[in-house]
């Protein structure tokens, strides 16, 4: 709730929705970015260690792409790596918020007195106008899983309309991951799923008895949608690395600097996994992504930095990892392989949201295998 | 959560919105609509014994009001109050549904054997044709504090469209009250705010020391943003009437039949209390509204039904009370005299949502005054 919001922005273009149909701009406002307008939700974010330490030393060990040249960021929230880059010796900055949060961003600025340098421009990203290219497009767009919010779509619209080709990303690139796991909270989850049920039941027949009306015909559509509530949305956690039971494997790679539109809007893979753990209960998935701060060919960084969000005692982020639990479990041993084939797509109601089609199939190391299994997931 | 929706409805006529601009359906129903289409919503409201028994016995121990008449349920929701007329020997109800919602009220009606005599229709009340004017619009339309989602709009425009001149409103009448209180919630509250401001200085620190950014510009608009959220939001809860430390006081009356939207814009009134409590402290307001199922003068209820949300041991409902922190709480004895002025009005950004300005003046019985107080609220 204090963390990633739960829409999408509207574009005028109708590019960043994927080809499809123009999202209305208040819809997506009220579905989207009015959370971001929340000093309390920008501080969350600020204050996640992993994620500032990343951004910061991206930039302050790579000055060279900043020194002197024009930078824009996207989605500047307070307007911290607009700072950031003018610190780095940037001669001019174009911060561009779509919220109110761009006045608190420009009085940041002001206060850290560095007005000549970065113009806050408040508007979204499709919108707005520059008065030149820039030699770097900076933003902080990855949501949960990498793509929830579907951010990136504005980010590819100032890089078509705003880099120079010469131009870095930053990042520069991206990556999806997907690993078996073991948690509690499908248990947990069936436990709420079935108790939602039983106290279906005796509502039903209350209603029944109390009230003449025969609830019945709704026990279906009821109990699909807590099954999707309880069993099908994927869940935010911070998995610990020993709940992580096998070998996480790459579903989607992306270079910041050429991906379109078009090659997020599916991210589909076949992957296999070896499960590492002996004996153990595997629960679901755990999803996440990492991104990499490394220029480009013809003018890379001469740090690399890298931001990780996969599961880790001490540097966990606000981002987690995204949780898709099965159920029920499947007792599995070290050695067991997993041929798994997976699917996410933009959901029709709300293009920031996403649907996930998973199938898995277990090749047991003794041999056996357990009958291949399709399940269907939301990220909401 | 699982309760009242945060938002309200767009209508094309624009008086729906108290005379403002139009708001757009698509936000609202992202804002407001969206909440009521899922069961386990319906399903919280349903399970309310309160409200169903009113209800209930409103229609039952009235078929009179009923028995061969047409019907208009405005916000259907799963069907209920339609098929409860129709079981009540209504010749013909249309259930109004602007959700989906309204695929789920068709089933049950089918299921009752009831698709003879109610007709579901999806759509805005603002927007449907009905093929006739009706003898009864009933309706639950009531969010929290009464008029918290707007949703009488909705009402009084098909009553002006829909209801015969001879016709009777179900319920008939609406009053709001307030009344003293004392909380634990106050100092709960406040230790909220508190924390996060420590958090506050901490965070500004440290990402000054780490990150060379000085945050100090942001702390007074942090601390607003906090302070409207921790201590003048007004609150849900379930008050017991023990906490109800003076009398009470009704601060708007309704006749269902004659109301305006113009008479809802804004909620005045200037009344006073007397403390009842011994030696207590004083925290703040309790709000909550009744409603009356009396039929109208030229044809009455049989049997008059109250539905109450008063603070009650056992009586509660899904709509508790809303409750308007005072902070610090102040400490008052029997026999001291409240004076308070109450003006509740639409908040501009969202017609759904309430601003509340109340002032109070304390005549202690010892006969020293305190110093009058007024306040900010909001009602989310």
């Amino acid at each position: 709730m204090g963390s990633r919001a739960n829409g999408v922005a509207g574009d005028r273009t109708g590019t960043s929705n994927g080809g499809g149909a123009t999202v209305d701009k208040g819809v997506d406002f009220a579905n989207y970015f009015c959370t971001y307008a929340f000093l309390f939700h920008q501080k969350e974010m600020l204050s996640d260690r992993v994620r500032m330490d990343a951004y910061f030393n991206a930039i302050f060990q790579n000055k060279h792409h900043f020194l002197e040249k024009t930078v824009l960021d996207v989605g500047t929230g307070s307007g911290i790596l607009a700072i950031w880059s003018a610190q780095a010796g940037a001669r001019k900055v174009y911060a561009v918020e779509a919220t109110k949060m761009a006045e608190h961003a420009r009085e940041l600025v002001k206060a850290n007195k560095l007005e000549g340098v970065v113009e806050v421009i408040e508007g979204s990203m499709e919108d707005v106008t520059l008065p030149e290219k820039v030699d770097v497009i900076i933003s902080e767009w990855m949501g949960y899983f990498l793509l929830r919010e579907s951010m990136f779509d504005s980010v590819i619209c100032a890089r078509d309309r705003w880099l120079k080709p010469t131009g870095v990303m930053y990042p520069s690139h991206a990556r999806m991951w997907l690993a078996p796991i073991r948690s509690g909270l499908g248990d947990q989850k069936m436990n709420d799923y079935e108790g939602a049920m039983d106290d279906w039941f005796c509502f039903s027949n209350e209603t029944q008895t109390y009230y003449g009306v025969d609830m019945s015909v709704l026990t279906k559509p009821y109990s699909e949608e807590q099954k999707k509530y309880y069993l099908q949305t994927s869940l935010w956690n911070n998995l610990h690395p020993n709940q992580v039971i096998g070998t996480g494997a790459i579903i989607k790679e992306m270079d910041c600097l050429t991906a379109t539109v078009n090659d997020i809007l599916n991210v589909r893979a076949s992957i296999s996994s070896s499960i590492t753990a002996e004996n153990t209960r595997f629960c679901g998935f755990g999803g996440w992504f990492d991104v990499h701060f490394r220029g480009c060919k013809e003018n890379p960084a001469q740090q690399e930095i890298e931001l990780t969000t996969a599961p880790s005692e001490d540097n966990s982020t606000h981002w987690g990892q995204q949780v898709f639990l099965l159920h029920p479990p499947l007792r599995v041993r070290e050695g067991d392989g997993l041929i798994i084939n997976f699917s996410m797509n933009r959901s029709e109601e709300n293009h920031r949201l996403m649907e996930v089609d998973l199938s898995c199939e277990i090749r047991q190391s003794s041999g056996n295998n357990f009958p291949p299994f399709k399940n269907k997931f939301y990220i909401e």
